[in-house]
């Protein structure tokens, strides 16, 4: 029996009446500080710097940056609008959300009922990820290894988690035995995020360099790469963190079977195919110097794209709240419409 | 016309007629700091340490090392052979230096043609580079991108380089115009070390993570995938850096091909396959910390192999100076002894 708190207790994004509160994920795993934002300005600001991340979980924070800009009146929430909206490129559930509070403005609703809907998408998302963590448990076989990339769990959502909620439920009912997460460079989402949540639930997982995924699966230890999503177009084809159509390619090539998780805020039917996700392209930066230090001489340039797009061929499954489309490469998306 | 200084004033080891004098890679590329050695004990701690890697540049330092040891006597020289050997375990570059000044001993030589025998098997290196260079870039097409991983320059050899050296004899007549380098967590060869050598050399160059290389082919920017070797088994199976392995297999999938560059040391035909291969797995403290501050959660474990094996099958052509295996599936190594 162990006391440690639980992915219970994790809340990366909390209203707190007048003002929004978030667990500022650059400071994790050792320093588990809030930044509490009170304008609209604040949440943007806080999406953009990496404060709040994690497809899911800007969208949330998004919604409750309207909640902010609604109670300084009309004018503040016509210019939050589209700032928000601009804060990151690739998550649509950044703009999903925004849609949602548009479409609750456009229907009279004041700060008050704006307050209920981000309260309500918040939930929902909650709710959603405990669903999908039994219909993705319910795919895996018996005994099965898994190799997770980036944080997809409480930290990237509502709570629970997309992809790290099917491992939770997978190894609360015992099919998974063993859990394995890439550190995911350049912002080391997994060294730093995944491993957090993962230790904190006392679930045993073994952190590897993104590069040693083939060396792993060339073992025969992983049966799943389990990954979220930040834009899952028509056709099934899914942006996600840097990395993740690498380790399709390479779960592919040993046999080992892909499962993306996102709620159905995550599927953009207006995207045909993955050539239509624009990718957000970071600050080389990330990639020329570690905790502030420089680690690459003077005068190199980097290339840092934070995103990827998998091809729809490569997954095996893609699981949302509303079920699950096995071959998504055969049907597509819009038949759970 | 640069004045930077270009990778002929590059040294990573030097002998200084009493004394082995190490360009400290650690602290790369920000300190150019030396480490000198006075005993075979201090070189097989560099080596271990990784004051110098790379795998001819290992082998060269170890034949320094026996000199160190045979000018303290035959006592000290025969500790010093087996605790050199077991300094690292993957680059057979390491035994064959060691066998070869074995075979010195065993003929006679004294400590002065120790240090010919020693400095033979240096310039023999700086030699073979610029051929393998040449042989190499006579592989290209025009107007090609590379993507590199690991440091396989000037600092891992006695000059010029192994697979940086296809690299510069391929910018140098033209064939290649674009260079990628990937970072190669976890200790950054590529960030720390080939950016370093490239920006010195003028030859633009870009990093990125190493899991963005699939997303970069996608794009068509890369036609060869150029890497060394730490040891080459006798059907033509590569171990190179953690990650070589994955970057074979994307390159596969998206009709980029594969060259591995390395001296004929590197070849072990007493090694029949890549699975005879010893894997070196280093500290998981390597994972978990940056620049001596822990960055992964008290508790979590990592798995922190530092090498991974190619199948010869992903190989489209081995470099050695002694000519090029096409195809090493098919004929395997053995033709070339």
């Amino acid at each position: 029996m162990t006391t440690t708190p639980s992915h219970d207790s994790i809340r990366a994004v909390l209203w707190r009446g007048d003002r929004l509160r978030l667990l500022d994920q650059r400071r994790l795993p050792f320093v588990e500080d809030y930044l509490d934002c009170t304008t609209p300005a604040e949440v943007a600001q806080a999406i953009r710097d990496l404060v709040v991340r994690g497809a899911p979980a800007i969208g949330i924070a998004a919604a409750w940056g309207v909640v902010l800009a609604a109670r300084r009146g009309s004018d503040a929430l016509a210019e939050a609008l589209p700032m928000l909206r601009a804060a990151r490129p690739t998550a649509v559930n950044l703009m999903w959300a925004l849609d949602r509070m548009q479409r609750a403005i456009a229907a009279g609703a004041d700060a008050l009922a704006l307050e209920s809907e981000a309260q309500a998408i918040q939930d929902e998302d909650l709710a959603a990820n405990r669903h999908m963590g039994e219909l993705g448990a319910a795919l895996l076989g018996d005994g099965v290894g898994v190799l997770t990339h980036c944080n997809t769990g409480s930290l990237a959502t509502a709570g629970f988690g997309t992809a790290l909620g099917v491992v939770r439920a997978g190894v609360s009912s015992g099919r998974i035995t063993q859990v394995f997460a890439g550190e995911t460079r350049p912002w080391l989402q997994g060294a730093r995020l995944t491993m957090w949540e993962l230790v904190r639930d006392g679930i045993p997982a073994t952190l590897i360099s993104d590069s040693a995924a083939a060396h792993l699966m060339a073992s025969g230890k992983v049966q799943w790469v389990i990954v979220g999503a930040d834009r899952i177009a028509a056709n099934g084809d899914t942006a996600n963190k840097i990395g993740t159509y690498q380790l399709a390619i390479v779960a592919r090539h040993h046999g080992a079977k892909v499962m993306v998780v996102a709620p159905w805020s995550t599927v953009d039917l207006e995207t045909p195919t993955g050539a239509d996700i624009e990718i957000e392209l970071r600050d080389p930066a990330e990639l020329l110097s570690h905790a502030g230090q420089r680690t690459v001489v003077d005068g190199a340039v980097a290339w840092n794209p934070v995103f990827d797009v998998t091809p729809a061929s490569l997954i095996d499954a893609i699981v949302t709240e509303r079920g699950v489309v096995s071959s998504p490469a055969t049907s597509g998306m819009r038949h759970l419409a």
